[in-house]
């Protein structure tokens, strides 16, 4: 596995955006909202990684929630897999509480699957491969 | 800069070692004590980056402490940069707050500076440079 992003929740894209242009040094090169995360998501390339940028759609209240009792930081890390079902299985038979049964679609054409914090010393960790490979393109 | 490592604050290597070569599907390569930030890393591969387990050394408390306000979690992000003093004069003049005024030696062979979290949206940024490159080698 190797860090495909780190997820971080702020309570304004449009104040930590332009922050994070300024802490990594490049400019912010996408925003996406992923309606079945609740999020909106902006992206800035870090090596073979990202840093993804989590701030709350307005619908959902789930980045909100978490910035309520968390404060904003850190909010997961991904994991890039070549096989995501079959890393899946390899977690649960290690013993390792999954959040979905499926993949699901992620932002930036990923299947993701997250694995509960509580399996993780408190860490909530996505597994992502991307979409793309799927369909050979 | 890319992404370095990710650093994970544990109550026990004895627990957390095992349980992060399960969840990552490698061995932790090397354990050290850093005596300068009381602290005792436990390092996992992960791509280009790894994966960094924190357990207080029992002296100093300090992630004993960030454990009993945050809980048990990610505990700083590290971008590798590869001249440390011209990215932290870059990051002042951007207005970021910077825990040293020189860089200090770090967990496995490393110049290492941090940013404030309150700089950046909560996250305590760590930039990091192999000291071995500064002498040649």
């Amino acid at each position: 596995m190797k860090i495909e992003h780190i997820g971080i929740a702020v309570r304004s894209l449009e104040v930590s955006i332009p922050l994070y242009s300024r802490l990594l040094g490049v400019p912010c090169y996408k925003t996406e909202e992923v309606g079945s995360e609740g999020v909106i998501t902006a992206f800035f390339a870090a090596g073979e990684g990202k840093v993804e940028l989590l701030e709350d759609n307005g619908a959902s209240g789930v980045i909100s929630r978490y910035i309520d009792k968390k404060g904003e930081g850190i909010h997961h890390i991904a994991f890039a897999v070549t096989d995501i079902w079959a890393e899946m299985a390899r977690l649960k038979a290690e013993g390792f509480e999954l959040l979905q049964d499926e993949p699901k679609r992620g932002a930036d054409n990923k299947l993701v699957c997250f694995v509960h914090p509580k399996s993780a010393n408190g860490v909530l960790v996505e597994l992502c491969q991307d979409a793309g490979e799927l369909m050979g393109s």
